[in-house]
């Protein structure tokens, strides 16, 4: 058994049993409704022993369920093995929902609880009405874990600092201008944000509280007269809040915020993305929350201004630089017979792109995967599993950086050996629907939930299948996903923008074989204007060869193989300026023409 | 001036100034919710003087107004000229709503009235959320227009007669069962029906109330002990209400469903599908009802049985003998300098279809457009536009039958001259996103805006586009369009479904110039199984030539010629069969291989 999951829990039903609750969730959520969060709030982790980015966690007076998605089902099993806790597989016909399994588990006059700084306000309303309809109620200001998470991390203190403009390109205060004009537009004077890339990108400020995006845990409220920041003072320089000053924001403790939004005058219209705001601050700005949808700093940020442009173009041929240092240093160490890991390859990348200009840190932990493990979807390599490359197979690379002057994230399948027939064919597939949504040209407005079948056309003609993404967004020294739009079969009513950067990725796994992912960011631009409106389409950024001995060019068409040399030339061009001999040599090898 | 047209609209601002009523909405609807109306309900179209299928008039004291979108823009102007209607157009950034419109010209402390029969609820609610916010109230049971249109026509009247069931495929008894098993699943014991042709699937029977579908006006309500058809008892013979108690289903008056409706005892769920149950109804049902989204009607409705599709095949084989007849008498005509019109062209379709087997009507009017006049979406023509036919230019041909076992949809564009290179290309740009939707394999569980890109992709490209959908479903003698399904950018939330019937037509428009619409009906089915799950793809089922002389095979991929000559080759076999000597050889002319 798990002993120290056992205690946790225990300790846990004990805070419970005194307040009178008999279910708690403890979801995987900060009070800023994103994606990664900072130690402080990985509650769920410590109380469960599992460490999925995602999965909520209910515990009973007598039993413990934890909800994850398919990414997480062979992790969550074995982490949660010896814990009592139940794996409960999201997306599964006969799995039930945390609503359901509360009903089935308590008894009508029993009470729920919850944290409300960590729920949206729609997602409370929906439990308490389930809960309702077998008279269980709900109390949403359960907030204990202090008292029995001992070492609990504290609230993130590093230091914020300032977002250079010469990368950021656009002042806080005009974005601020621009945001209280949406708001103004939507009938609001006032707003109220939550998100914390939103708000590091409204006011050109970064941090390291969150691992690989730098934000800095804060909200922000602005109307014409007050411009308050909440954060922690010890986060705060002289330099940084004589930086605020300047661009008219001052500053309160992170803490004062409810009581802050408790004293706004009644007849204030405060715009909010309420499903990115914390239940407990929407219930306190009450009929004064005017919920405008998607926050006009998340619009306004997926949409890259000149400045912004250049610096990724500039990050790309480092990054570029660095893909092909650590594609050669891994080539040559296979060749020599270097004993050489999965562990391995993520430090080596990791060495490449530290040594470029503006370097600040990886985007996200590598996946570095090989053979069978490039098919888990989200495989990072850990010492247990991690594996010993051999002369054969497939390495599925998938990392990216953070730079000051811009965001990447790739992936490059590599054949470790020669190879196979099946492994070419698998890759030719995904390479042509990469290839397909590469070229596509499409009228403003659309979204990508109607792209996304260019990529998957090829892999499903032959029974063939990827389930996650086509395409996120991707922020500017921000997080490496980003909305809103994004290219997937889920329907998102967000349109591709020209000045938006989104990932091209398609893949496809083969459980216990390989995985095979072929990932460039694209920018949006604007391609012509006819009779028939604006239409739009891709311009590729990243910079580095695919392994041009993996396609197999008898299922390609000339318009394909004629992407693939094109986009190589482009690769070598832009890059070699860069390179030694020695790399300079290698990279023209890598990026000859395809042969038919 | 239109004497008449203001004549009427100066009686209907009596009754409204008799009833304390500032402005009135007159849809296009009956209490039905369907696309197409019987001439009782035609009321808009009585006091407008526009006879389009779509759009809606407000009449204020002082002004009136009507909303049509892009289709009708042209018909709409034209129209309205001197009835001091105005037009609005739908879809410009610049047309007001029609709640905006109200608030703009009406005062605070005003009344708006409509007829609660012809709208849902949600959209009356929103309305009078709008209106409320400059005080103007809204009545909703406003239904004066008997005392000023005399001459209105009565409630359809028709005998209804049964589908047989070698055609239906399914008795109704049986429908009903899984009807009231599906509203069981979703927590109701009873059901409401008010969509007509869900009606007419439900019990196999069918009418001729509405032009071209032929559905009978009724409403049907289901629960375990009792089946009541809402129906004028003029429309039964001793026959089909023998047929119905056969089915275990009453009848009672088609008036007397509110004060049934009224009755419902208290605690009784009845499901509806509310955004297509009149608004009043709704109201009467209160909490009683239940939304349960698209009605299993609609649903099961879209799948066809084995001996539906059987019925469909069959009826493909006489339309498209009907339609290769068709092509070679206007063929001949223009060839032999006989004069030809528009109107001419859609005479000659209905006699070759009308001597066909099992054929009842026409499924919707002929569009027959020729030159500009196919550029005109839903161009039908009429004595004053009639353009007669020249040996040159392109004719674009959209027509289709309701046959007892099926019903048909297919639109061809032929070239009546050689064709330039400019009218080869746009055809040919439109049959390559034809083909690839055609060719289309796809995930169970697919949203047709998930497929549509395929048809659009070539024509984007090029900066070209088509701005209705690319596919609806089609009933079983029953509505040319019909749901819940459909092919187009706008996402709606139904799968395709195996078994389900839909339209693969996208299309071209140059305004002044030519239209192209390519359509054939496609039915989806089970294509494989793998371990990435169950895929569908489409069998082509119209059985009629393209025009090969509008091929531009350079512009074409060796799988897309393939594709067409296949096409062809079956379409030769499985007609030829059917035709004299004389036709056979035109066919197989028109069904050769095309060159590159």
């Amino acid at each position: 058994m798990n002993d120290l999951i056992l205690k946790r829990l225990s300790a846990f039903r004990a805070l419970m049993a005194e307040a009178g609750v008999k279910a708690v969730i403890v979801p995987q959520a900060d009070p800023h409704q994103g994606e990664y969060l900072a130690p402080h709030w990985q509650v769920r982790r410590w109380l469960s022993g599992f460490t999925g980015s995602a999965g909520d966690l209910v515990v009973t007076s007598s039993k413990a369920a934890l909800w994850t998605d398919s990414r997480y089902f062979l992790q969550a099993a074995a982490q949660l093995d010896g814990t009592t806790v139940e794996l409960m597989k999201d997306g599964l016909a006969d799995t039930p929902s945390i609503a359901q399994y509360l009903c089935q588990n308590l008894q009508a006059g029993d009470t729920v609880a919850l944290d409300g700084m960590l729920f949206n306000a729609a997602s409370v309303d929906a439990l308490k009405k389930a809960l309702a309809e077998k008279d269980i109620s709900l109390i949403t200001d359960f907030d204990v874990i202090d008292r029995i998470w001992l070492d609990r991390p504290a609230l993130p203190d590093g230091k914020i600092f300032v977002h250079d403009i010469r990368y950021a390109g656009k002042e806080a205060r005009e974005k601020i201008a621009e945001i209280l004009a949406d708001a103004a537009a939507k009938g609001a004077a006032d707003v109220f944000m939550a998100m914390l890339d939103d708000i590091a990108w409204t006011l050109n400020i970064r941090c390291n509280d969150v691992n690989h995006t730098p934000v800095a845990t804060a909200f922000l409220y602005l109307s014409e007269a007050h411009k308050v920041l909440f954060i922690d003072p010890a986060k705060l320089t002289p330099e940084t809040s004589a930086y605020l000053a300047e661009q008219g924001v001052s500053t309160m403790s992170y803490t004062s915020v409810k009581k802050y939004l408790s004293a706004i005058p009644t007849g204030t219209k405060v715009l909010v993305d309420a499903s990115h705001t914390a239940m407990q601050l929407l219930d306190i700005l009450g009929v004064k929350a005017v919920d405008g949808g998607i926050s006009a700093a998340a619009r306004l940020k997926s949409v890259k201004n000149p400045v912004q442009l250049e610096g990724v173009s500039n990050a790309m041929l480092r990054d570029g630089v660095a893909m092909v240092r650590s594609l050669i240093e891994i080539e040559r160490r296979i060749a020599d017979g270097i004993a050489t890991t999965e562990i391995d390859i993520s430090e080596i990348l990791r060495r490449h792109r530290s040594e470029g200009d503006l370097y600040f840190d990886e985007s996200f932990g590598t996946i570095a995967g090989y053979g069978p493990h490039g098919a888990i979807v989200h495989y990072e390599a850990t010492p247990e599993t991690n594996a010993t490359l051999q002369p054969q197979g497939l390495l599925l690379i998938d990392s990216g950086a953070q730079y000051l002057d811009g965001t990447t994230d790739i992936t490059r399948t590599i054949a470790l050996g020669t190879p196979t027939a099946q492994e070419k064919a698998d890759f030719t597939l995904v390479m042509k629907g990469h290839i397909a949504l590469a070229k596509a040209i499409f009228p403003a407005g659309t979204r990508g939930a109607q792209l996304t079948v260019l990529a998957h056309q090829y892999l499903w003609k032959n029974g063939l299948n990827y389930l996650h993404g086509t395409g996120h967004g991707v922020g500017h020294f921000l997080s490496v996903h980003e909305g809103p739009h994004s290219i997937r079969l889920n329907y998102v009513d967000a349109p591709m923008l020209p000045g938006s950067i989104t990932s091209n990725e398609p893949g496809l796994y083969r459980e216990n074989i390989h995985g095979i992912r072929c990932e460039n960011l694209v920018l949006c631009r604007h391609e012509m204007t006819t009779e028939f409106g604006e239409f739009l389409g891709f311009e590729t950024l990243t910079l580095c060869p695919f392994d041009r001995s993996l396609f197999d060019t008898s299922l390609m068409s000339d318009e394909e193989i004629a992407w693939v040399d094109s986009y190589h030339r482009t690769v070598a061009e832009r890059l070699t300026p860069f390179l030694s001999d020695d790399e300079r040599q290698w990279l023209q090898i890598h990026t000859q023409p395809l042969t038919k």
